[in-house]
């Protein structure tokens, strides 16, 4: 059960001005299922990504990345079954031959695709199916697209997960949708987290290059269900250009309001990834503060985020403190002095100290720690008292249906 | 049930020369139960030890370590129950209470006694009941008690570990008895692995210093079952000196001997904790090979060894190669080239090769790979094709169990 995550009502998804989404069943992997989705943006749109860091990067990825440093994006074309990873050479000829097949049925060019995979690694993408799908995808192209794009890239997500916020910039209105996909980091063969975030908003090159690194950053490269790294995965920043003047300067009002949404729907789709996380019960925040620098804090945060001990207290409802200073402790920081930290725990607007000065807090008393541990969404918070930086990772639980859905899955 | 490990049997444990044993119930935590071991060491012993990375070292821990760089240790005091960790001043104010009592007991000075605590943490240690104990710790004292011992410092193994190996060097006999204690690398409030190795050979200290790094490098340094690391994890590597002449040259054959004794010892005493990690149906060996340096053989052992997806793999028995080659793209060595890469799956000597080139292997066939992951010991062998380093890891696989076990663990 998703941890307070409802599926998207289809009158509350926003079209972004520039961006027609359609989808198709290609018959992929499996007959009767929504697997092939078409994203055509307007003449002008702007892309930026960011991509997986795992060395076995897929084919797709790295078609991906050759076509953002060749030109603007015209389409994204996206398929679930399979995720042309660790296919070698062929495996990047397919995807190539997908982005052809795309650009034709569009009168754009081949290098103005995005190709995106997700499914079971180490087989080769049916490009003939594929290609067999397309007109059925482009027939079905429209700007209110999103509620069924966002069911098209699901694989064995239980909920499909897509948002829209929209701002008043001056006299403009300006949209902003999203969605995404993914249950675990990776999700083992049905790999892949995939996110899309769309604005109509005209937003000069350079700052949604880093944009969309900051935006990843605070919201994508934050979560974790189980440490484990996609071979695909993909987070895709569009700007339409469709609505208002071009934002080009970092620090005019326009672009940190565009920023500030842009950043808060990409944790809105990183945090549903993890609510949706496979058998989670519970959303955990471990936010670190006080820090030397920021890595320090992330390094920290991810221990105990990563820690399967910590991980099955929670699901436990078990207020375990040994267990996550115990991951401080590991977390590699080595000059840590363990005396000086503090930590809380905080759900449902308490907030409770339990341990100072190495070890159990004097007024902390267990029924505090118990009552806390009852909430589905709670806050582990990390002083280190040693600086200003600061980092949050979200996670979620361990539980029995964890190992089951991962020890039954290929079954 | 632990994979392929039996109780020790009694009459094949061997008395090392220079060494007492003797065990007491001193209701540290419960009542009737074996909770106290005191070793006793001839004059003239020596004693090396490793010690936990955790930066929340437990008071024992710190303890041990200055008395070890003060004086040759006489005694060693275990208790079970309470660990003794993140307790601040009064924590190591009781561990050294502890030692004197020992100390007093046994006429010798109090910093010739190293002491360990394994229990749960952020509990003070009740220093009279412990003290209390002692009497009749000292009174069964006994040159045959490693059997007794390797009971008394268990906490929630499944089954007490102890072995022993006995080898000629020159006219001498020399007997080599170890025993250790863990379930995970952290038993999460019963925390703690610990591993003691005596030898009645006479090793010079320099040596001696050199060889437990080595060997806990080569055994207890080298597993893991959950990526958690405890407060007080400890290896004593003692030489009473007893036996022979020393052996003070590192090249001599002599101690070359010795060498492949302790570490053959050390191994089999860390492997007999994977093989009883929690909820553990098989032991996984990841042996790399081929790396450019040990470090990186290590890494990408360890990211395999603690990725839950290849661990729950490896408990339903699925040969899922794109969870092995995913943990090994993530593992964090930058410049690895995957398509030079190659993977093989190993078990009852039979050996598979099953991934090469980026991909599946050309002569790979399913059946193979599920033949052999239905064995309870499986190896997976990497060769990394850049170098002449290796570093093999053991672990074992995630379970049902181990989520019970450890969100049931205080319940």
């Amino acid at each position: 059960m998703p941890v307070n995550l409802q599926p998207p009502i289809a009158d509350q998804l926003l079209a972004v001005e520039g961006v027609r989404l359609g989808t198709a069943e290609a018959a992929i992997r499996k007959l009767n299922r929504r697997d092939l989705t078409l994203i055509e943006l307007a003449e002008g749109s702007r892309a930026a990504g960011v991509f997986t860091q795992n060395r076995f990067c897929a084919a797709p990825v790295q078609v991906c990345k050759s076509h953002l440093a060749t030109t603007s994006p015209r389409a994204l074309v996206i398929n679930t079954g399979v995720a042309n990873a660790g296919t070698g050479e062929q495996g990047v000829a397919n995807a190539k031959a997908s982005c052809r097949a795309v650009a034709k049925e569009l009168g754009i060019a081949a290098e103005a695709v995005l190709p995106f995979s997700t499914g079971v690694i180490l087989e080769h993408l049916p490009v003939d199916k594929l290609v067999a799908g397309l007109p059925a995808a482009k027939a079905a192209l429209k700007a209110d697209g999103w509620y069924e794009a966002c069911h098209g890239i699901m694989t064995t997500d239980t909920l499909p997960k897509c948002a829209s916020r929209q701002v008043s910039i001056g006299r403009h209105t300006v949209t902003f949708t999203g969605m995404s996909k993914g249950a675990g980091m990776i999700r083992p063969n049905m790999a892949t987290m995939l996110g899309y975030l769309a604005t109509d908003a005209k937003i000069a090159q350079p700052l949604l290059d880093k944009l969309v690194r900051e935006a990843a950053d605070l919201s994508f490269n934050s979560i974790t269900v189980d440490g484990d790294t996609s071979t695909n995965d993909s987070f895709i920043l569009i700007a339409t250009g469709q609505v208002g003047a071009e934002i080009d300067d970092e620090a005019s009002r326009e672009f940190q309001i565009v920023r500030g949404e842009v950043i808060a729907l990409a944790q809105w789709l990183a945090q549903a990834i993890v609510r949706d996380g496979e058998g989670a019960t519970k959303l955990m925040s471990i936010a670190v503060e006080g820090g030397k620098d920021r890595d320090e804090c992330r390094q920290i945060a991810y221990a105990v985020a990563h820690s399967p001990l910590v991980k099955t207290a929670f699901f436990a409802s078990d207020p375990n403190l040994g267990r996550i200073l115990a991951a401080i402790g590991y977390a590699g920081v080595n000059d840590l002095d363990v005396n000086k930290l503090r930590v809380w725990l905080a759900a449902d607007g308490e907030e409770v100290l339990v341990a100072e000065q190495g070890g159990r807090a004097v007024s902390y008393v267990e029924e505090a720690g118990a009552r806390i541990m009852k909430n589905a969404e709670i806050t582990i918070r990390i002083d280190l008292a040693r600086g200003g930086a600061e980092a949050t990772v979200w996670t979620c639980d361990f539980s029995y249906d964890y190992v089951k859905i991962n020890a039954d899955y290929r079954s």
